[in-house]
């Protein structure tokens, strides 16, 4: 029963709701809102949801450290899967509503800097106060106490409104990375366009620590895509790191990187290997020399062969 | 006129403004609360004020992003100070209320995790409802609206409310870090127990690009003490960094690291150097081998001796 | 028959013949000197000799190229075992003679920066000339072609001559590093006090390939304890590395950087694990934190838990 | 006087004579052959002679360790010029003789692996006997005691002798590189194509001081084209090493390099910037990013005006 129930970070009509419905798995599983990130991902470890979609990464705001410290703490959870979503906003009117009727608007508190630019050009007297989420901000409008509500476009219909404008953003490449978490198990399957993620704690009172990790990944060129620390509750100063790497953990230039870190730090926190999203395998180039498959096959033969007297 | 006042992240009563009060100077300054991070920066960059402390890191929640953004983004700003504070709650109650009266708790958001297990503990029943700043929950509880609120136990007598318990908190070491932020100005004085900030943006594209800034520091010597990647709001996967290194920019060791990120990065911001709390410089150790101002300039002495024939 | 055999650098009574000495095994061979390196190698690689002892590093004079070149070069050979003597002269006479006799003097051109200083104390007036070898000087003395020979003490007896003065020598801790080569077999045992040699070849035209090298042995924790630089032949400026390394290559650490150097490098020729002459394994510090065998063996237990969804 | 004369490693008509007449100025300089590497730069040392050149580096046998250590030790010298010189040999006779005459042929012992094969293959025959230089062969073929000797071609004329074959060598590129040593003074100036020659002795006992050598040199973005270890004379194990970078030392990446090894080395002797033998300016590329001289000004222009609060 759980195996069929998908949790994500609500309410509905959100973009996280959007999200998980590009994921064509998304068309067979209950999708059941949640109150919070932790909300969605304890569903997930208590076995009450199969899996859970939460954003993890904003190109506005930045890494989501709710989502960070989830994965990084408590019972240990993993992706195997990343979604990518462009954000653009729609101004959510009743119908009959025009441009010039709009004196009150809302949205959720990220969305305000994402349209920042547009309010002051097209709408510059109208108020803004803040809703608890974008659908919450929709549902407000349905409800007569705002003109206009900035959300998802897809949210229109869900609250009998109609977007007046469409595609407004501010920052060029408005994105948010979501992640699709589940208990541990068998990491997704090795594409050739794959991420791997960890959190990993450095040695303390080491000044090159994270030098002395980055080194683990470069001797074996491995590529990182994202570092992003976050405290580990023991004090100013005290950091574990959420990194992405680029390939699969089956791929060997990536298990010798994790087992260095394995070996130079305190903890590390395998998160899983999943396929990049909006990357095509074919498109991927090689790997740097020297870290291929079979140069690590070719390697590890020739040393049996040193060991053994056959070099 | 502006030189006399200084900003904060308001309202009173909050721990930022027990963290400014630390201050000597504060007791002959006009002490202005704001709304938000960006009030109280903007204030000063428009000369309004002549400094605003606002935290900028937290041993439970990490970098306050607000901050690091805020001195990343905009009109320059320098930090000059900082002021590390214990975050420790006390649950402030009307006069005469005990603990078994207590059926509804207000706070800020970010103080629950910290006072979770507290209330597990001696309130299980009680019902907890989030305000908009531990200052505005005394408030609240002033006005009669909740029995009980966490906060600084510095805010009891501005509300008319006694601590019931004191010294609640969840994690060790809970601790705030703040910063006193000027307009651009010479870097405070180097006392030998200094600390250098930056914001380092990467090139693009280019996968060692973080090694090759780490190992600016490492060939020099120089010790990092936080390095918080922030999105540049140029799409996911657009990091710069903000760094803090050991040592003050008039450090040779820190002024070579600093122009070797210069050359090799598209931007960098200098945030300043400034005394590390609670350090004594009596207690910094000598730097590394080769890294002294001593040694820096025997170095250059004799590269000129060199370049003139004269070794 | 030829596994009776041991071919020498020679001729009799030089150093080489009384490193041969020091070898237990030696007792029970016939030990055959050889006019040359190659010449004592070629015996080996022919099958006329089990092994030979050639010296490979002097402190005075550095890497013996012929004994380098020849390993790096032609059919592959391996090192069984190094032995370390101090180079100390004894001065040789013919029976009878005494110091304000001796108005010529003969030795090894090597041995001549050694003898330098004690010459011009005690014999300033004698007259230095070359011989082939100190036990070619031996001899001459013997035949009364000069009034004595600088040469090892133990080469006395062999030409009738006696020691006159003993434990010459000019610079501190002068030592010769000789090798006991053989066919390719399987290593010597670990022994806890071990070194691996490799040469290795550096990719064309790659500016940084020395230090990406350096970086392979690094980031296992592997020290290294000789690097030389040898000619390839094809051209001025392409290099061949000689390269000892701490540690035996059944060491988790040495093994996995043997793999990195192989992948790396066009060419990789391994040379040989082996006790280090002179040190007691007991006395060995542990290896770096994270490069115990114990260390790699639970990183790779924890790796396949990770792929298998068990971590 | 003495500034009008040059000394070489003789005798005369060997390469180095052949090399030292490609300067354009040893037209007009008294060119005095010596004996041995040691003579030529004494001469110079005590003042007998403004210059010697000398053989530094051989693509068959690798660094001249007479030279490399008279430049690393003693009384310091400079460099002023290398001449990059291929060597290919001739066959020299006395006039009439044919091929099929010859039957003892003789040369210096460094010519005989350049020649074997051609002897293998066109004097199969013929017996080999080693002269002291190949100057000196060419004097005992005119003497009759020898049928033909190797030498370079310019040497026919001087013993009357008549080459016979020409272009003979084994290895590809057989060249040898000389450099022009005098007094310490001003380095030689900067062209554009320039090399920077030093000795660097390492930290004893530190076992990653050869990588943070390195690491000093790439954190500049200046590429090494020669690292050749020496030892010390301290005992086995105890090594300095020649190094040739790219750059000049007026280039400020160079500079840098170098105060970067003053500092964290117990020694370094810088043995000069010079001219690249063969490299037209022109054709040298852009420095790494961030490592121009430009790029560097202007970091420290920046530098400057952060300390100033300018910035």
């Amino acid at each position: 029963m759980s195996a069929s129930r998908y949790t994500y970070l609500g309410p509905e009509g959100t973009f996280t709701e959007a999200a998980l419905r590009t994921l064509p798995e998304a068309a067979t599983r209950e999708l059941v809102p949640m109150v919070s990130v932790p909300a969605a991902l304890d569903a997930v470890r208590n076995g009450e949801a199969a899996a859970a979609l939460v954003p993890i990464e904003n190109s506005v705001e930045g890494g989501v450290t709710a989502t960070l410290d989830q994965l990084a703490g408590g019972t240990p959870l993993m992706i195997y899967r990343e979604v990518l979503l462009q954000i653009t906003f729609a101004l959510l009117v009743r119908p009959g509503t025009g441009l010039s009727d709009i004196k009150t608007v809302t949205g959720h508190p990220v969305a305000q800097p994402q349209v920042r630019k547009w309010l002051a050009t097209h709408l510059p007297d109208a108020l803004w106060e803040s809703a608890a989420s974008n659908a919450d901000g929709a549902r407000l409008v349905q409800e007569g106490r705002f003109d206009a509500a900035f959300a998802g476009e897809f949210a229109a219909a869900t609250y009998g409104l109609e977007p007046l404008v469409t595609d407004i953003h501010d920052a060029q490449n408005a994105q948010t990375r979501f992640v699709l978490v589940g208990r541990p198990a068998r990491p997704a399957a090795r594409t050739g366009a794959d991420k791997t993620s960890v959190v990993v704690w450095l040695r303390d009172d080491h000044p090159g620590a994270l030098l002395e990790l980055l080194q683990e990944f470069a001797t074996r060129g491995v590529n990182l895509m994202l570092i992003q620390s976050r405290p580990t509750g023991e004090g100013i100063g005290n950091y574990c790191f959420a990194i992405d790497a680029e390939g699969h953990i089956t791929d060997r230039r990536v298990g010798e990187a994790l087992m260095g870190l394995k070996r130079i730090c305190p903890k590390v926190r395998f998160l899983g290997s999943y396929p990049r999203a909006g990357v095509d395998p074919a498109e991927v180039g090689p790997a740097r020399y020297g870290t291929s498959d079979e140069e690590f096959v070719t390697a590890a033969d020739w040393l049996v062969r040193c060991q053994d007297g056959r070099a």
